[in-house]
């Protein structure tokens, strides 16, 4: 390990900035083994970068993948799948950097004025037009929905019509809908990462967007 | 309370999209009065929006407050205090319509070239020098940190040359020097609303801005 440092008289570690997730992983490792979580090999880039985001260890319990996800997942970016997000933050924290190496790219309409106008007359949040907007496009398409359980339920709807996503990616965070939002995509045939119960975010979102790119970098 | 509704046999709450929020405080209030728990009166915008945020609990136990924070914080945003973040996550959630109202701006220098190049030549984290550039601005300002320990590391040595940010608000998340990160800033005579522990957030601080300019709106 590292030595330590003193600042304020409160003691550091002294840890490279490229070391810090390494180490991370490390402590995340130590304490699910200590705790006698064993996470299969295969989840764990995923599961330990979601708790890596939120330092919340709740997660290993309620993350939910479909069966053979991660090959689904892998496919469906070396294919230069896009990746949609309900919200802006979901957006900032993916790695483009990264994504546009396979080939794909991010996008959010949220902020679009059409889904702003079209949300409006139809009585609907701008998360769910903006799903339908997404789902409009013509290429391999991957979702990341960090917040909004209408977005959710508008990808349902999209799949109920014949749409077929790569993956979705379904962490809404939230108290009204977001636990049946969730049961909802489930129940279709469409691959899938969900948290289950209530919590989630777009912060959760982006990290499972990354894990997915960096376990197919390395 | 409203009506149920089913979607592929699933039910959900019928719930009008601008009602979505006002429910899920009346949630929060409700399970929190349930535990036993008071969130005394004036923090309660603050403490319900994070939870609300992140759907955990435990927020309740760890936020913590320097004394009279918020009429500090109520008279920053007044005087048109600017808001810097650590990361681009944090940027996009804080809502720049409503702090442009009340004359601030937001910013975040993690991706600027120059802290960049500063970072790699100082064998430092971006975030650290992001900070250092954000502190020679020279306007009254609040930080949201809620990524990075080396930020609030870095915004520590600038105070201790005599700078003098309105608040800081301290939320990084993590397992490596988070804790001590945040003790440093709580040993200073520097306003602050902390997250003790290892949790926070992008997404906590962008809550925690945003729960300080509405409570200032309404």
């Amino acid at each position: 390990m590292h030595e330590g440092m003193t600042i304020g008289g409160i003691s550091f570690d002294h840890v490279l900035p490229s070391d810090i997730e390494k180490n991370s992983f490390a402590i995340i490792d130590k304490e699910l083994k200590e705790k006698g979580i064993l996470v299969p090999e295969e989840l764990i880039p995923v599961v330990y970068r979601v708790i890596h985001t939120t330092a919340d260890f709740d997660y290993v319990n309620t993350l939910a993948f479909s069966e053979d996800v991660l090959a689904k997942a892998d496919e469906a970016l070396r294919n230069g799948a896009h990746i949609v997000t309900d919200t802006t933050m979901a957006y900032s924290g993916i790695n483009k950097r990264i994504l546009a190496q396979f080939g794909g790219e991010a996008h959010c309409f949220i902020a679009d004025p059409e889904v702003a106008k079209e949300a409006k007359e139809r009585g609907m949040t701008r998360s769910a037009v903006s799903m339908e907007k997404a789902a409009a496009m013509n290429v391999p398409l991957i979702f990341a929905v960090g917040n909004a359980p209408t977005a959710l339920i508008s990808l349902y709807e999209e799949i109920q019509k014949g749409f077929r996503p790569e993956l979705i990616i379904g962490v809404p965070v939230g108290f009204v809908n977001v636990v049946p939002s969730k049961e909802l995509i489930m129940s279709t045939d469409v691959p899938y990462i969900i948290n289950r119960g209530r919590k989630g975010g777009s912060n959760v979102a982006a990290a499972i967007v990354n894990a997915l790119m960096y376990r197919n970098k390395r």
